[in-house]
């Protein structure tokens, strides 16, 4: 890991960092090509997986096998990796994994876009537009706050505003399950809204958790 | 459990027995269709998982479920299903599972065949018949030991045994490196010679672990 690293987990009072080489989590390119291997499968194909295939393959195989060396207790994942959580909890679920997932919340710059590190490659006029991201979600919370309930028209809407950013390409706007991510049709009962969208040349994602329909107003 | 079977457990010392329910397993069915699964591409596609497709998905998946349920120090598995050790303990390895695996040697009736819960399926004629199995294990073993390096050779004079009893009917018989289930050319450092074939419509299978020229004819 670079020294910088190191002093920032330092002041936040870390104790260890476990930061393996490929090598040591994979053994020599020639072990690779029929490595063991951990599917979720439904999740995993959806959204980023179509995106990103094999991703999640890669994510719930490495998952379990840290959760091996270490043994841990809890393991922290953040919420801005929605789908990432779904498929882990599932396999955590599904594989008995004796772990607590915690799961932590998005944490955003003063204008709403979501913190990453891939915000760095924005240029100025790429970065003031990737707000469009908070904006689409933004604009689908109001709009169901104010008693739409129909997720096609929500994400319509969400959609519209990034269609109206020239510096951004959606790639996906969708309102799902949080644990299955299949498609819901009406988010009376809870549902996250999740997008991806290009700007420039760097891809962001960004979600939002919609609760159940009279918990929410009356929260904000 | 039935009521014999944890009879024979208590008389040997056995102080505790874990046996779940599918639906304890797997939860319900409607669950089932996408869960998680555990695959070790390479040797679970090879001889017994031929014949027997998605089988060693199943045993991979459910025994690192039992893994992470019950947390064992060892876990003991059967020389009898030489692919299903090799394919468990390329599992661990790979996923780093914090178990050590015993193996447990074939255990053989007066006549060489090797005992299994199937072999109450057979009927006396077949019940005689299905020595040839430990027979064309021995033939390579002889024929090894002899000086025979080659194992196509071998493996040709191991079928033949088999070929000549009416009442069997060959699946395969192959000679393999023990961890990758790849054929070998040559057994002079060791191989595993592993057989299946059809008694009726009993399907019995079998293996001789072949030790590496030089060590082999002395201790026997």
């Amino acid at each position: 890991m670079f020294e910088s690293d190191c002093a920032k987990l330092q002041a936040e009072g870390v104790a260890l960092v476990f930061a393996p080489t490929p090598e040591e989590m994979y053994g020599p390119e020639s072990h690779r090509a029929s490595t063991t291997f951990v599917e979720v499968p439904g999740i995993s194909e959806k959204l980023e997986g179509r995106t990103r295939p094999g991703h999640f393959r890669g994510v719930a195989t490495v998952v379990s096998k840290l959760f091996h060396i270490l043994e841990p207790e809890a393991a922290f994942f953040g919420q801005k990796d929605a789908q990432q959580v779904a498929v882990i909890r599932r396999m955590v679920q599904d594989l008995n994994l004796p772990v607590r997932l915690l799961v932590g919340p998005i944490v955003r710059e003063p204008d709403g876009l979501a913190m990453s590190s891939r915000n760095a490659y924005l240029d100025p006029a790429h970065r003031k537009a990737a707000t469009v991201l908070y904006g689409a979600l933004m604009r689908v919370q109001a709009l169901a706050d104010a008693g739409e309930p129909n997720a096609s028209i929500l994400a319509q809407h969400g959609r519209q505003v990034i269609a109206e950013e020239p510096l951004a390409r959606l790639d996906y706007l969708e309102i799902v399950n949080p644990d299955s991510f299949d498609p819901v049709e009406d988010v009376g009962q809870g549902a996250t809204v999740v997008t991806a969208a290009y700007l420039g040349s760097t891809r962001l994602i960004d979600n939002l958790v919609l609760h159940a329909v009279g918990q929410s107003s009356g929260a904000r």
